[in-house]
């Protein structure tokens, strides 16, 4: 336990948003997740680069062999962002051009997610960590071969002083507070689509107050 | 399966609840289900027999010995149930006096649970079945040693034509519509008791047309 | 075991299908299966009936109290479906004017799904069966509690006769032929939609074809 | 391994306990427990303060909102204690009469437990710590979206030097001595409610030496 | 369901009790189960046949091998049992030697446990149930692979009409009135060495009685 | 349950192994066992075959789209037998040239696996219990998206009569004796690959004869 | 990471055992393994001391009360050891008595294990660490509510510096080599007793020599 | 955490890969794994050395007692390699061959796995890293009684420093490029043998490019 601790949040400003090899050949191998959470989780994580207008970065790993290409529905989200199509690094941060495109954004802070957790995730979090920057890893939208190998990379990653956060606490610790921009107008639909149980119970809330009538409770 | 199926609905007017073996020392061998839980599932069940006016009797095993009394709650819920504390026979059927008790009420459906499900439950509603009444299992109510052996002994029942339900299905199959007596005014505070998530739906709702605002959504 | 068993298959000119209290404040009971799956799952189901044109019939029980709406996203796919609101009964087949409304499609088979599975899908899902309809419980759409409860409800359904069954498993015993209408056109995009893994699968299949290079193995 | 560890256990003259966004809409996001169990540990939580006497202070976020206000049964234990209703704030720290009220009780541990671990729980617990306080994330109140979510956000906050602490831990390491007060004559009836299989053990021991006869063991 | 279902339950004066294949090298194929319990049930299995003096059968197969002798202690138990060595047939039915010994007990109901529960316990279940005998499967003393080998493998028997049951059902099956002989005297022990919660609660209640002190609850 | 129960074995002299839909693409569906495990059990079920002298017959559905051509080992062990590549069937039977070839084996029995268990397995099952046959599902061989599918697909299965058997299971069945042609010579080799945990134990035995000393206990 | 690590093993010599509170009545709230399993590892904890000839100390906490004596067995083991039978302190290092025989044996390192984990073994092992004893939490003979807390005990343990092991390796690290003194002569029988799967690899290994015959493999 | 972290990738160069008692009698303890995947990963634990030409140690513990040899493929795998039978050392370290021979090899990184994962993995990798080496434990190719002991095990060595990986992870941080030597040519075919799910994308995707049609998406 260190002596003295310093909380540094997620901060809009000096975050970046990294989307790796969230490929859909891949993705088949991300079973430590249902596959439809994966996938929603995948799509969630690329919206938060939209949402809060953080600088992203799109990278895989040798697209036109197995892996397969990016989803349409990330590439729709970010058409003008940087994307770096490497052909054989398994490490994104030994790729020059993907190196230089993260130090371009001056930023100093890395939100980050990939298939596999354990390799594409971890070794590109460690890196990253080793070039100094604060690296958040957004575990829900990362996946692998199953839960056993799942923990093992985030207990890794974390060992090395990685944040490990979930969808959840990313979203909301960049947003901070619900009167913010982007606050209540554009994160609430957001879960709506992401977190449906939180959507539903603003769903329910608001039939309530449209038509609603005591329980008898 | 049958070429004809007769679906025989629970009664309350043709309904009994049996509260069996429900004693303190047997609830430590409870563990197919957390504590909390299979108490709080116990206390529901005796509390059918009250809020649904059924017939209820209750029966011990050797209660002066390891296996102990029922809890207080549960004798302060029935104190004029017929009570048989049996001294030998593990099969409640065999007592006399209970099969007595049972039969003078000349209900002909029998709600019962019990620990350990395996033994206690299973035994007397297989001789309930055998002496011809339509038997409900409510499992969320009985326990064993563990979750292999309460699905073995429900799997026993089942395949001898006991009706296996949860306590959502034995007091919503009672009730059978919500402007009943009981109804809506008694069901509700039962469930916001029992089935807390539902009982906490009620309430938001509720809040939400005393003082809610628009989520924004 | 039967001396003879006859195999009945979903037909979609004998199918109707039934929405079953997919209510938004119900929805939060549902916690047998992840959230987002079982959203996905309840649009799902309702897709069904548009799909393969079934006469689909939507119902609620007390819309108006803490069970609250269905989803918007259900009423805008059926806008025209006979549509029952409940008041009070807890098992839909009590209702007159849903009973009709059933009788009225002059079909004979029944695939339902419902939130809770253990009272508002077994419960009519009996009746039915009793009313001598081939019962359909599309298990993937319904859910409960917890799996406990989950599985013993469809356990309960099986016993009397009921088929249990996954959303593929629908899917595919109403399709039966690839080449059908509706076959691959229709089908590859809801598959897409609701099971991604497969949905994955065609994409990278596609990917290949269009700009694939050999693997190298 | 840090090469000298110091034991600071909670002292209860030391200690301020925080009850965070403990909402009843909240409260159907809190996934990773039983809901019955999240309930019950919930009210332990806050009886807590009760007690052993505990500087105490609630907070709600947006409780006019869907995550509804706090269960009556929490208001009812501390009519009098501070009440910081956010409306924008997720992490309570960042609300200035909270901090204030923090502050204010001049107490240096601080246990806490909130709706959602990962967001509400777990960000005010890296602010207290970071704000020097020693904190004690009491993770049976604290409840989220998944057993996985919950794991992850307790790692992350002991990796920062939260102690993670079972209701059983925090209660016993308040009262540290069956003989202080309060010490048994408080805390068995309070273990006897939360903790029911303990309770059930003291019910059988006592029915025991009042009419108990010898097993035949 | 049956239309009229009749209760069989084990009587000892028809039972007889086999043990089959619970051999030292087969045991560890046996991971269904937790050794330490497999191994404990194996041991209580073999004992039922001495408390209640059943007549007992032993047989292995090709015990020179791999799959290796019984273990001495089941040996030991029942020195003067019939054993039968089997070279070569995987389904104890197939021996002739067997079957003989089986029928010269003159029993109508099988009690049996083996390893592996898929096919030395079902096989012989399966055979003996063809065989015109009522069968008891001692789900506790058999053991398989995995969890889902066990359960298939019991879901078999159970659908051609095995009764299925745990430990402590069988024994109380058995015993029936602990005023028996045996009775509490024989068994309390037994349940003592091999369901040592039950032993824990009868050991707690005899020390509260011999120098117990009011709990102060 | 049935008056009389009859077991009918597994004859290697009557049944016919059907490998269905063990595709390279649909494999990836297969989520309900391990990806290592699932692979090795389909080369198992092919084996089968091979071992047991079966009439064998392939099928694929649509094999040069999405779903992907059987993995060579399977057509390297099966050269010759009849392969059927649907077009658009879902369920084989209603393939013409497929229900064709089943038939002209004069077999009476049939072995079946495939991809997924909910569709392609209990699909064909099903019709082929409806045409007269005895269906024995290799459980093991078959694969689908999540447990809860494959418990379910094997229970409708089995409630319609279907036999549900693990690997082991059916090979022992096949087998019978171990001094069978094919027995130990053939199986043990079969057992060491697929079910390496009992080839381990054959491999230790023989270790020990080989060089052993006495382990001192 | 620590710069350095320096392994630290426990010895032989300058190890101490503790059981705590390992009574009969606590015994009963350890749920987190089964029973039977918990029962066989607290008694291989008692035995490692007679074993190795470890200076063993007992307690207990208000014995006469609910929690009830330590299991005879235990005593049995020790009849001469230390045994502080504390009547209010929860952490037995805070009673004088305790302290002092530990402090009396002159050793370094602590071997200890109790029920409940999260209370009477972390409270303890936490003020061992701050006394500058070097702690080897003995996991599989320590017992909680629920895996749960079992799992964050033994983390907060590990978080702050507690070695937390099997019996398997604390026996080993005991033992170091099969030739000591204790070594195969001592241990073999050992593990036959509380590790049987491994008893039953030496007893097949056995068996072998003496009589078997080649597998055939 | 670190002040400061430093990203030590595995070397090929730098690293040398230690096979720790996976002997076949050893194999039956370990559990945590399904046992065919545990066979795979023990044989793709030595294949590493092979395919990226590192010094590889083969070590055993008392290989003619009941632990057994290696598995003849690992030797035939490895014929030349240093092979030290340890008679008496639990912890490889303590044997000054296996220290002389790891010593030799001049390496600064190793690679390990064994069975048990408590007990030959964990003591010898806290020995390496005492004596200064980075340790990798493999953790897919480490086996032990249960999950919980695999995870506490890693636990323990991942506190001290040890970095615990998954197959996946090993083989791609020392491959890192796809492009080098090894590389596509040698790893695809590995990744087919052991990790199927992703032999059977390249599968696909192959089988795609020689004659598939568009999927009709």
């Amino acid at each position: 336990m260190p002596s003295k601790f310093t909380y540094e949040r997620i901060d809009k400003n000096k975050a970046l948003l990294l989307v790796v090899d969230h490929q859909i050949g891949l993705y088949q191998m991300a079973r430590d997740q249902n596959a439809i959470v994966m996938k929603s989780n995948i799509l969630a994580h690329a919206e938060l680069g939209k949402i809060f207008n953080l600088p992203t970065i799109l990278t895989t790993s040798a697209e036109t062999g197995p892996n397969g290409p990016l989803p349409d529905e990330i590439i729709a989200l970010h058409p003008d962002a940087p994307f770096i199509r490497r052909n054989g690094e398994v490490n994104a941060w030994d790729n020059a051009e993907f190196q230089a495109a993260v130090k371009a954004t001056g930023r100093t802070q890395v939100i980050l997610a990939g298939i596999t957790t354990d390799v594409c995730t971890a070794f590109l979090a460690l890196s990253l960590l080793d070039a100094g920057y604060t690296v958040f890893a957004h575990s829900d939208a990362s996946g692998t071969f199953d839960t056993k190998t799942a923990r093992e990379a985030n207990d890794r990653m974390r060992a090395a002083g990685v944040q490990v956060l979930s969808l959840f606490a990313v979203a909301c610790e960049l947003m901070r507070d619900w009167r913010s921009t982007p606050g209540t107008k554009e994160m609430l639909p957001y879960f709506d689509k992401y977190l449906p149980e939180y959507g539903a119970l603003a769903r329910g809330h608001d039939a309530a107050l449209k038509n609603g009538i005591p329980s008898g409770l």
